[in-house]
């Protein structure tokens, strides 16, 4: 099948063998599939040898069309059916990513295998593309049901990626506002808006601490300089702010801007080491939540709101490509001013 | 007034002027005045022209006798009443600390000034001893409500100093058993069961999460390994974590030693800049709660705690010092195996 390959730290599109549904296991062909942030940073990381030798082929957030069936399958779904799944193989050996590994191929290739039993079928009337949005969507759910929330908290997102787009998404399901947004990139900011966000601010421009506080008043008199904030706490409503930017420093950036009492919630990825003010922390009495994915109720709940209309997908697919483009579009999302998510469409010509 | 007077990092023994009260405050005579990890901390740090060139005298754990009052005081204590209050002069012009100011001089002395709105009076019954324990154990009292503790929470005390004592004796308080708690001394471990843990152990010995871990079992299967922890959680009880060893590199090695989904609760303190793996924190879905002081309330609330016998004050004090001890006693506090809480004295010859 055809692939779009890493190897050596570059994307090179080849042929390879087609991927065998082992026990429980079925095959699909790749409908659509996003390009994650997360791949970007596999792909200045991954050596030769770490890729094994023959190369990766990434991509889990994918929608495939049923194809066949390997063995002990129950084949509760015809075939031709459209379905995604969680990008985990459960095999009786333990569980396997799929998308960062040789063997189990990602939504960068034409086809692909799942497990049966982790098999969600499309919601008649999504388009494929939006369903391939299923995966990032899901993570933004996530963090926002872990957070608790309740009326009277006032949301700020730090980074309106695809990631920040989604916790702005569930935030607006859950209803709560004003949901306060910050990014670079004006294409971003406009998305913000449209998916559910009230503000949306250039960090360049102004404080996006300060637009939340503007949104934060209580109406309660201030507080005053009698007691210090760790005794009274800020008299403002409570502060929960999403990280969805990602990379070194950007911890320490949201702490030393936060307002006392905030729940800073990390739901961008750093891969490396990094470092923080403690004392920042303890003089706030900051929380610091780290979310990660999903679980497979939520993943199952994402696609239901994505069938009902609840999230306004449209907006965000803003680019498709065939395996050919993919190195391409890797590239343009280095510097992602225009872009939300690109979606690969592997069967393209 | 004799006091303890830190100067270009050293202590030393020496008269100063006795403090005048201000406006709405009172002038108290230090009855006893506990020594706090912090201070260690400052006075390996504080240069000379940082202490205000003459000095600090420090101590913010203190019961006094009510001497004299300021102007603007409504004298609703009897002057000879045994009194504490939080270690803040709340002023027209904004909060003051006592005890880390060259002005606003702590139990280190002779003398005190404080605010009158912040007077507690001792219990009737309450050894003073016992009483100055007050503001530490304020501080564990503050750590254990803010974690909203629930029933089935298995919590892991990670260092048995007078903090960690003080979160044990207030996990006993709200009943939250199995407590397992960690030390390297022999002499705190023994003090930490007398407060209140279940299981005391020597990290260089038995893990602490081990230990934890045996204690947190469900009797739930072993979700085994097909789908990952962030999908399946830890199959155990819920861990809460609290970290009352302070300084660099620890938050990071609780991170690598907590279960799934841990809540770590940081009560030591950290002045330095720190460093720490966010990828642990995300792939365990952990959160960090950071945990200051205590509020007015829970300041209140400790002391009746005491009065009450609720917390087994008793064995906490392990030393007595006047002021011409303090220089040695801090230097005993460097390696605490035999101590938990020394106290200042300043009327002892």
């Amino acid at each position: 099948m055809r692939a779009a390959i890493l190897r050596n730290k570059r994307i090179e599109v080849g042929d390879i063998k087609e991927p065998e549904p082992g026990p429980g296991e079925v095959l699909v062909k790749t409908l659509a599939c996003g390009i994650c942030g997360s791949d970007l940073h596999v792909l200045h990381r991954a050596r030769h040898e770490e890729t094994g030798g023959g190369g990766i082929v990434m991509g889990h957030e994918f929608v495939g069309e049923l194809v066949d069936y390997g063995p002990e399958t129950t084949k509760r779904l015809k075939r031709g059916t459209r379905v995604t799944s969680i990008p985990i193989l459960g095999r009786k050996t333990g569980a396997e990513f799929i998308g960062y590994s040789a063997i189990n191929t990602g939504g960068y290739g034409e086809f692909m295998r799942l497990t049966e039993d982790h098999l969600l079928e499309v919601p008649n009337g999504l388009p494929t593309e939006h369903a391939a949005l299923n995966e990032p969507m899901s993570v933004g759910w996530h963090a926002v049901n872990k957070t608790r929330l309740q009326p009277g908290d006032v949301p700020l997102v730090i980074g309106c990626g695809p990631i920040g787009l989604a916790v702005i998404a569930g935030l607006r399901i859950k209803n709560i506002h004003p949901i306060v947004a910050a990014s670079r990139s004006p294409k971003r900011r406009e998305l913000a808006l449209a998916m559910g966000a009230d503000i949306a601010v250039d960090p360049r421009e102004r404080s996006p601490y300060e637009a939340w506080r503007e949104q934060a008043q209580t109406g309660l008199p201030d507080p005053g300089p009698t007691l210090p904030g760790w005794l009274v706490g800020s008299g403002l409503k409570p502060a929960v702010i999403f990280e969805c930017v990602g990379g070194p420093g950007i911890i320490d950036e949201i702490m030393a801007g936060a307002p006392q009492d905030a729940r800073i919630v990390i739901v961008g990825l750093c891969f490396d080491e990094d470092r923080f003010q403690p004392m920042t922390g303890i003089r706030k009495e900051l929380s610091i939540v780290f979310s990660n994915s999903f679980n497979r109720a939520e993943f199952a709940e994402t696609l239901r709101h994505l069938g009902d209309g609840k999230i306004d997908a449209a907006t965000l697919v803003t680019g498709k490509v065939g395996v050919d483009g993919v190195a391409g579009a890797m590239k343009e999302l280095e510097s992602p001013q225009a872009h939300a998510k690109i979606l690969i469409e592997p069967w393209r010509a």
